[in-house]
């Protein structure tokens, strides 16, 4: 008797995007946290907006050189996304390594740069994140280019190197480890 | 002249009880992001639900003992919860130790215990977590006892030491850095 197994056919990628249509009413199908390590060893995590694929499946965050992930991520490249639909009761747990680009000439910093909203862009003219405030805020009268992204200005180019799925649908649920090996993903089904 | 500073006052579990009041009918809203570290200095990043504070602000998760998490836990206790309300744009990062439970006479794991519907008890009667799956999956005839917990039953008791939290609400955004010094919750604000 043949007995199908459905992970050797399983897709990661493939299964993200399907999830992403599915959930695309819900705006917060488009964020995830992001946890790396901190200087001191321990774990960081926070909330990030998902930018978009690269064509090696990377994942592109936009962040300010000045942020915590940034100093982090240049001691340890190592990160780890959860990503969970609420909707479809779906998990993505990505593992892989994060790398810092800011080359304002580059054509992926140009356009993530011009497509962000102008509150968005506003952020990254604003005092040195995490420090303490020093005076109340006030609007600034800092001219924003627009066009040109500001020397802080860049993108995390997460590179997928682990991804652990679950499905919690369904009695037991299905849980798909998937792993790169050389250029190929290779996917196994493990308990849940 | 007299300047305001709201932060003085500010006590982070106050504002997490009131967003998780106004938070109530999202579901989402009971469930958060707990970054750990693995044995190979890796972080690591999951959804858990979120099961009731304890009189010193303990945080409680439950979770089995074969799990991933708990086996990290044990290695290192630090872990950090990331824990967004997309209804109210509020964020928690809360920083602490995690602490693993598991005696069964023990009031809080039989509170825990006797909470969780009949699906999420029969969890803990699945084979091991994280392992391949070895055959197609099949209804076991394991009666599950819901009067007393099984062995691999526990509870996290996670102690928080920092939390930084950001209500992405209004031009700047609102950031409030809160750390535990001996018995007392001290808060800074510092730039979003």
């Amino acid at each position: 008797m043949v007995t199908k197994s459905p992970e050797k056919d399983f897709l990661w990628r493939e299964c993200l995007d399907k999830a992403l249509k599915k959930n695309r009413r819900d705006p917060s199908s488009r964020y995830f946290q992001f946890a790396t390590i901190k200087p001191n060893g321990k774990p960081a995590n926070r909330t990030v907006v998902f930018r978009g694929f690269g064509e090696q499946d990377e994942i592109y965050i936009i962040s300010d050189s000045r942020s915590q992930k940034v100093s982090e991520l240049k001691q340890s490249k190592e990160a780890e996304i959860c990503w969970y639909f609420s909707g479809t009761r779906q998990q993505f747990r990505i593992a892989g390594k994060a790398e810092w680009e800011s080359d304002a000439s580059s054509e992926i910093i140009k356009k993530l740069w011009r497509k962000i909203s102008e509150p968005a862009k506003s952020q990254f003219y604003w005092p040195s994140p995490g420090r303490e405030v020093e005076e109340l805020a006030t609007e600034t009268d800092t001219e924003i280019d627009g066009s040109r992204p500001p020397r802080v200005f860049g993108v995390l180019r997460f590179l997928p190197e682990r991804v652990d799925y679950l499905s919690l649908r369904g009695n037991p649920q299905t849980r798909i480890l998937s792993c790169r090996e050389k250029n190929e993903w290779v996917s196994t089904r493990i308990n849940p």
